[in-house]
C-alpha cells in the first residue's frame, strides 16, 4: 500500500519511510496544506488528516508533536512551538525556578485515514526538564532542557543516532506500523 | 438588516446589541460551533466567520479576543485562555519577574461576513502588567495584573461600569458599526 504523508518536512518521511517499509507501505510526501484547529494534540491530527483526505481521496496521514510539563499542567502542549518562539527555553526555566518536579514528555500523534479507517498512534519519550540550557550543538527547540529518562544528557547533547533512538514520533510509526501489518 | 453572532456567550451578545442598534442593526445569538484555527487572531475569526456563514448563509460575526505582552514577543495572544488555565497569572507574573517593561495590550477581533462583504474589526486596550495580582472582586483572567493606560487600578479593581468604557471588546463593536452605518 501507498501511503501520502502530509507535511512540509523531508525529514519526517525519511524517518516514517524506513519503519513503515516493514510494513511493506511506500511513503510518499504531498505539500497539501490544512488547517491546524486549536485544542489537543488528538484533534489537530484527527481534524487535519480528514481535511487532507477530503482534498486528496488516498491513503494519508499527518502528524503532530508537543512537549507537556507536569507541574504547568500540561504546558505548552499543543502550542510548543509558539512557546518556544515567544517566552522560549528561558521562559520554561524561570517557570520552573525552585520547583523540584520538572517531570515532562514529548508526544507525537499521527492521524490516519484511508477513506474506511481512521486512527490516532501516539508515541510518547518521558524525561526531566533540566535546571539549566545544555545544548551540546545538536537538537533545537525543547531539545536542550529535556532530559530522557534513564539518561543523564539533554536531547541536544546527542547525536542524532543516540536521540532517534528514543524518539516520541518514531514510537508514534511504530505503533501505526504494527496496525498496517494487521490490516 | 439583522446580523447572527455566533457565541456561546450571552454578554458579548448583550454587548453588541446596545452598540448595533445605533446602526439600526438587529442582533440574534447562533449557536453554531466552528474550528478555531491556530495562529493570529485575524486567522480565527476570518476562518470562523467563512465557516460559519457556509453553514447559515445569512450575515454573521464572530469574535475572538486575546492578550498580548511586549517582552514575551506578544505571548500568550491567541492561546491566552489556554495559557491562563496552565501557568495562569503567577506564570506570567514570573515571566516579567524584574522586568521593566511591562506594556501589554488587550486586543479583540470581530470577523464579519454578509456573502459580499467579509471585513475584520479590531479594538485594542493598552496599559502595562501590574507586580502583583489585584483582585478587588471584578473581571477574570488577566483581568487581576493588567492596569489600563491612565488608569491606577486593574481591570479587576473596576466597577463593570468602569470597565465597559474602556473595553476592547466594545471599541471593535464601534468600528463594525461605523462601517455597517456607511455600507
Amino acid at each position: 500500500m501507498k501511503i501520502y504523508f502530509a507535511t512540509g518536512n523531508q525529514n519526517k518521511v525519511d524517518e516514517a519511510e524506513i519503519i513503515l517499509k516493514e510494513a511493506n507501505c511506500e511513503i510518499e510526501q504531498i505539500e497539501i496544506p490544512y488547517a491546524e484547529v486549536q485544542g489537543r494534540l488528538e484533534e489537530v491530527s484527527a481534524f487535519g488528516v480528514l481535511e487532507v483526505f477530503e482534498k486528496f481521496n488516498r491513503p494519508v496521514i499527518v502528524e503532530d508533536s508537543g512537549f507537556f510539563i507536569e507541574k504547568l499542567n500540561d504546558f505548552p502542549g499543543t502550542y510548543s512551538r509558539f512557546v518556544q518562539e515567544t517566552i522560549g527555553n528561558e521562559g520554561i526555566l524561570k517557570l520552573l525556578e525552585n520547583e523540584t518536579n520538572r517531570n515532562a514528555y514529548f508526544k507525537t500523534v499521527i492521524g490516519y485515514y484511508d477513506g474506511d479507517n481512521i486512527k490516532l498512534f501516539t508515541g510518547i519519550v518521558k524525561g526531566t526538564i533540566s535546571t539549566e540550557i545544555k545544548d551540546g550543538g545538536f537538537g533545537f527547540a525543547y531539545d536542550s532542557i529535556f532530559i530522557p529518562e534513564g539518561k543523564t544528557k539533554t536531547f541536544a547533547e546527542m547525536t542524532t543516532e543516540e536521540k532517534s533512538e528514543i524518539s516520541h514520533r518514531k514510537r508514534a510509526f511504530y505503533e501505526l506500523k504494527n496496525y498496517l501489518e494487521n490490516l
